[in-house]
């Protein structure tokens, strides 16, 4: 994405980037305009094109944003250990990761059907990139003996389907703490795979 | 919602509906207005009017609808038996009966956000009665002595969630057939409760 240099685009990106991802959430992609955007954000509808050519680009860069940095905090966190436990430790990333990005969750499944097609292939490579990630644990509990799985890559899917859930119906201040979340998705997944 | 009577509403209708559904699916409820609906159907806006007082409307009936057919084919489905054969019994419906319709679930995920207030309580209060039977399955299981569950109310969720996951990218024709698919989460959910 083009971006003018300075300490004004510094502070209005990031507006903008957080306003559009806001608006998209509640209202669809189709239906918030450019002009809509830069109200919000209180500039004028030239100055959105100053920061971004187009709303497709503005969804992609909000889209490959949140794969990149889902992807790089991923590659932080812990990954040593025994299938079990880099399994355990994917489960914990996963929810903690999201919990507090619904918006960004919900564009990223929701929205895919507005990308152009070369946009969704880079989406969906990035994608793939993190579901290989717990395909390749689930591999190597397979091969160690650890789990017990029918299809491999279908449980990627499952497990991931079931983690997402917790957005749609998790709020902090409620009965559950993140960590009891946690632990009782973390007893599911465990006993879902057979360890 | 009000409908004319006769044939040409009898044949209308459902157009209407389909039609409704699929650019919902499509485009979002925010960005299809009931002139595109009328021009996709080939009515004028003035027919679509006859057979629904506005797009809050359709949108809710489409909604209802879906939960209502979906209560009505699980009052319809086999329910005895032991806890863990009533479980496999609604693993196999839920991904069979939502396997051709993943317009109305993207939607009735999706779209929640354009419900009104009140709109949006019915259709929450039939999908609890849905969750509410996989809850009561849970919890029969758990006092049988049969699954083992920390928190039966947040695994009906997780399960619920992995299910529809299905839907996402299931293709009939692709490397599995349902049968298969319905094997391998049933084999997931089983484990998952300690069944």
């Amino acid at each position: 994405m083009a971006r003018t240099t300075g300490s004004h685009s510094d502070i209005t990106g990031p507006r903008i980037r957080e306003t559009a991802l806001r608006l998209f959430a509640a209202e669809g992609y189709a239906a918030v305009s450019m002009r809509k955007i830069a109200a919000e954000v209180g500039v004028q509808a030239g100055a959105l094109y100053n920061y971004t050519p187009d709303k497709q680009s503005l969804l992609f860069d909000l889209m490959r944003g949140h794969m990149d940095d889902l992807l790089a905090a991923r590659a932080d966190a812990g990954q040593g250990g025994t299938p079990t436990q880099r399994l355990q430790e994917f489960t914990r990333f996963h929810i903690t990761y999201h919990e507090d990005r619904p918006h960004e969750i919900f564009i990223a499944y929701m929205e895919l059907r507005n990308l152009t097609p070369e946009n969704f292939e880079v989406i969906e490579a990035l994608r793939g990139r993190y579901e290989d990630e717990l395909s390749g644990i689930l591999q190597d509990g397979v091969a160690s003996g650890e789990f017990t799985l029918i299809d491999p890559r279908i449980a990627t899917r499952a497990i991931i389907s079931m983690l997402n859930g917790v957005t749609t119906w998790y709020r902090r201040g409620g009965r559950l703490s993140l960590a009891e979340v946690e632990a009782i998705y973390w007893d599911m997944v465990r006993k879902a795979v057979g360890a």
